[in-house]
């Protein structure tokens, strides 16, 4: 077999990035990603949208998160982020069907709930 | 209302991207993107993954076109691509059903097909 090199396997298809597990940084799962919000002139992914399970499927909420706030974990097949849940608690969120306009505002108060740079 | 920055139009959900047309240079619609490929550690789209319709949907060749050749075009609510049906017909492609791993020598073919650097 030829030897995979690091970007080899750093390549996946976007419906594929969807349901990959998100960690906090003790390594609890937290969740999953649920979508991906990306500048469609650049192609740079700018919002991971995770979902975080809820009790019996009910809670359906989804949370955008800054992009440069995710680093992808080899071992973990997963991402992980700097965050608790109680930090989550109060973050920017919406339901599954009542998807928000990606504009300024909203950009700048999700950023700015995170204190990472619009 | 307030007015909309270019970067407020510019983010899109990867399932809102899937859909979107394709055109190439004289403005004649090719396909349209069924997928994206991206590098799950940086977020940045390598691939668009088109389609070409076919005849009455039968033919559900996939084609992978390396990101930097596209240009989104505003007007169009597209993306352009500077290629023709011919160069098509030879390309690297694949069945819907049989998505190839985009390793090194995948990703050097047909990034070789197309004269862009891997």
């Amino acid at each position: 077999m030829t030897p995979k090199t690091s970007m080899t396997t750093d390549l996946i298809s976007s419906e594929r990035v969807e349901g990959t597990s998100v960690y906090n940084s003790a390594g609890d799962k937290l969740g999953s990603i649920d979508d991906l919000v990306i500048d469609k002139r650049s192609g740079q992914v700018r919002y991971a949208v995770m979902e975080f399970g809820g009790f019996l499927g009910i809670d359906t909420d989804r949370y955008p998160i800054p992009w440069n706030m995710l680093r992808y974990d080899t071992d973990k097949d997963g991402y992980v982020v700097p965050l608790d849940k109680a930090k989550l608690e109060n973050a920017p969120k919406y339901r599954d069907e009542d998807v928000p306009v990606y504009d300024l505002t909203y950009g700048k108060r999700v950023n700015g709930y995170y204190g990472v740079d619009w």
